[in-house]
């Protein structure tokens, strides 16, 4: 398997963490997004989407998304399963996945994409390029604030997101709180069951990887 | 099982379409989108985020995420397959869905909700409200024309969106093309391999669910 990888980047680190946990040590070939490598001609044939991470299997096919990524993990190598165990652990990850995707990374990435100076034009990832809109600079700073709101509710009384131990909808949670960062956000001081929840995850030692 | 539906909704249609491939028969208990019953005290208490589809498994669980019913489902009605038999299918089906939803679902969404007079405030989902963004609708109409020429250079020589069998990710795909025409979208009549793919998954009986 090669891994391509990009180890300043939030994306790709959500696959890194989830191929840490899982203890595979595939071949990685890192992608230099700040000089471009990721548009270059080498790298879209390998992603005609222009986007990290991508994992190749041995068998040749290219999987272009995180979730296409950790799916195809966890079933060629399920343990520990990190991706429900029953049904309903299964739907829990599956929607709690989804959920941080859609009100915490994609609201880091409207507010950083349409507002960052080094982001000119690139309000969307790929090949194409998209004006930055800075109305959504702004929705996207307060989407950030409603997400950490959410985690809160949800968190309070728990360990962790979707099941009663970690799992993959961990790793999207940790990954876009630590990263709402580069919008000069962070989780308010009085969300004390979102704090715990973030220590627990980062001293895990796949947060290192 | 119950299943909160909407039945002029794209969203919920996504889940629909998968549980009539399946055979199953859940309660289903239709949300009236259009006056406003999915922010009504009643049905924030079964989803906190003001959406459908949901479906509320027999233990009680709440999955409140399109791929959060469906992974449940597979995971307890393993046949017909619809997510993948092998790992690298699990993987493909799991990355087009998402290239679906990203590049399709959510380029629709975007500019339908922020042009519409019915949306106003309404640019996104949920219990908060967030004014329209006239730039972001007209992104959202190029991202779309976008969406039709990635499906088309897929589907060249291809049946189906992941597999060489039917899946979710055409389920996704499908729904999105289909509810395009809300912002005067069709995908062009040079597009072949587009539209033999759309009239095969049209004419299976799970596209009138």
């Amino acid at each position: 398997m090669i891994f391509y990888d990009c180890s300043t980047a939030p994306s790709p680190r959500r696959a890194r963490m989830f191929i840490a946990e899982k203890g595979i040590t595939p071949e990685v070939r890192q992608v230099d997004l700040g000089a471009g490598a990721h548009l270059s001609a080498d790298f879209l044939a390998v992603n005609p989407g222009g986007t990290v991470p991508v994992l190749v299997t041995d068998s040749g096919s290219a999987l272009v998304e995180n979730i296409g990524i950790v799916t195809y993990l966890e079933a060629a190598f399920p343990e520990p399963p990190l991706m429900g165990r029953t049904p309903e652990e299964k739907g829990e990850v599956a929607t709690w996945n989804a959920i941080c995707e859609m009100q915490g990374g994609m609201a880091v990435a409207e507010a950083l994409r349409n507002s960052s100076p080094r982001m000119k034009d690139r309000a969307l990832p790929g090949p194409r390029n998209y004006a930055q809109i800075p109305e959504l600079a702004e929705r996207g700073k307060a989407r950030v604030a409603g997400f950490f709101d959410l985690l809160e509710d949800r968190l309070t009384g728990r360990d962790y997101l979707a099941c009663d131990h970690f799992t993959w909808a961990d790793i999207t949670g940790y990954v876009f709180v630590d990263f709402a960062r580069v919008v000069r956000m962070t989780v308010p001081e009085d969300h004390t069951a979102t704090h715990a929840w973030f220590d627990r995850i980062a001293a895990r030692p796949s947060a290192q990887a």
